[in-house]
């Protein structure tokens, strides 16, 4: 397996690759690889024959300086687990082989049918910018076939469907399910900086929001969104930013259970934000 | 030369294109072509193996659906042309096969750092929008290795340009030099609307453009701005929209002849609309 910062090289060694006939799998990731990371480059392999990972943490999709930099970083171990289950190719670049400095102070901006104000849009401005950016550059340099997302960031994996509808980008977008720790916790790269108590904390928010599957459809969708948010901010050290539940497609609030539809939630476990998800079924078939 | 509806027949003659290690040139046009188009297909022939142009007039950036019905349609006669100076593909799809209903809604909406905001962003809202979501659209059908664009529409070509580097889409976009008729008149298919008289008054508009750069360095631009514009409303049957002198990377209102600027001008002529742009060079050296 190989590791590549330079763009330059990247470049050429996609090209060698695409002229031998091959597809290309790819897995766009922040680093700090858990097990949902590694379920998505082991289905990229499993439909792939060259993969690629991309480890970069972006800065213009952090609003939040200190966000950006306790964001866990550990490339060796990345690699360490890339390289055993069979990754092709590791692309790490540095940010300003990436931005301009233009492109570094946010002068980009997307919109997405209002995909990107709502929960995570309207808690994390511009958030979602930096997020399509990023997939567009990355998508650019890497040139895969399928390109492979986690359910976990449900509203993300929406405007990147939206996004490649609009712009017809000849990449297969694949949705990947959450995967969750023991406990239920959704596995994320964030989880690291939980104290063992946290842990304990935070493994009660898939639990609430499995446990209120159980009220539909007897409860309207707003008086589960206050059940909800209501028995996680009862749990110490537990604060919701917002729990939502909104249409699985346009990620418009939903006032009945006749749509399949989404129970998103973004909480913060002490300084640690964490967003979980949760599918409702349609009531009516 | 093959005239292509379908996109997905297009796609297998790229793909069988570029199996061969054939380069691409790419010239999208709304059809009604003339002597500015022809020298945009000639220097992609002259550059590239295989060359594609899109014949597509797109309904989402027109902002007046009396403008869009009236935009000069004359397929027969392009396809003559194209022909004869060795044009490979003429790429023709219906809209109903390049847009779906939400897109023609006009949902999509990008923000070029304030690019698209000045000029015809001010008075066509969301024209922008439109050419960037159908260029994007056509370049990922056709793949070009070059893509070539005129002059002419200088702001339409600024945006381009930032759109290709912030998603570093890998076309190389080519700015073609504006092609004017013999009496000065920029070339343009809207041109086919005015009467022998109109035509008269439109070739002051480049007169008027020229002859200001004789007044550079010694008035200023917003003076020159208020010469420029008052001249040429003074023409019988010339009404001017705007005329603004802008740095030409920027489009931000100059104030003074440091940096190269351009003076973009849009002009009512009886009820068609057109626009030309003259460059002044930088004062300072």
């Amino acid at each position: 397996m190989k590791i590549i910062s330079s763009i330059q090289e990247l470049q050429a060694d996609i090209k060698a690759v695409k002229a031998k006939g091959k597809t290309i799998g790819f897995v766009p990731t922040m680093g700090a690889l858990h097990a949902g990371h590694k379920s998505l480059v082991a289905r990229s392999i499993s439909e792939n024959d060259f993969n690629v990972v991309s480890i970069f943490v972006n800065p213009t999709q952090f609003n939040n300086l200190s966000d950006l930099e306790k964001y866990p970083r550990n490339i060796e171990r990345d690699a360490e687990m890339l390289g055993a289950i069979g990754c092709d190719l590791i692309f790490a670049p540095q940010s300003e082989d990436i931005y301009t400095e233009d492109e570094l102070t946010g002068r980009f901006d997307f919109d997405f049918a209002g995909l990107d104000k709502v929960m995570e849009g309207k808690f994390r401005p511009g958030h979602f910018n930096g997020v399509v950016q990023i997939v567009s550059k990355l998508f650019n340099f890497v040139q895969p076939d399928k390109a492979y997302f986690g359910e976990k960031d449900f509203q993300q994996l929406a405007i990147i469907h939206y996004m490649v509808k609009a712009l017809n980008i000849n990449v297969e977008i694949v949705d990947c399910p959450i995967v969750r720790e023991e406990s239920g916790l959704a596995m994320s790269s964030r989880n690291e900086r939980l104290t063992p108590e946290q842990r304990k904390y935070a493994a009660e928010i898939s639990k609430v929001l499995f446990e209120s599957r159980n009220f539909v459809p007897d409860l309207s969708p707003a008086d589960l969104t206050v059940w909800v948010s209501g028995r996680i901010n009862a749990i110490e050290g537990l604060k919701v930013e917002y729990f939502e539940i909104v249409d699985s497609e346009n990620l418009r609030t939903v006032q009945t259970w006749e749509k399949p539809a989404v129970g998103c939630i973004a909480v913060f476990c002490g300084e640690v934000r964490l967003i979980d998800n949760v599918r409702f079924e349609s009531m009516i078939n």
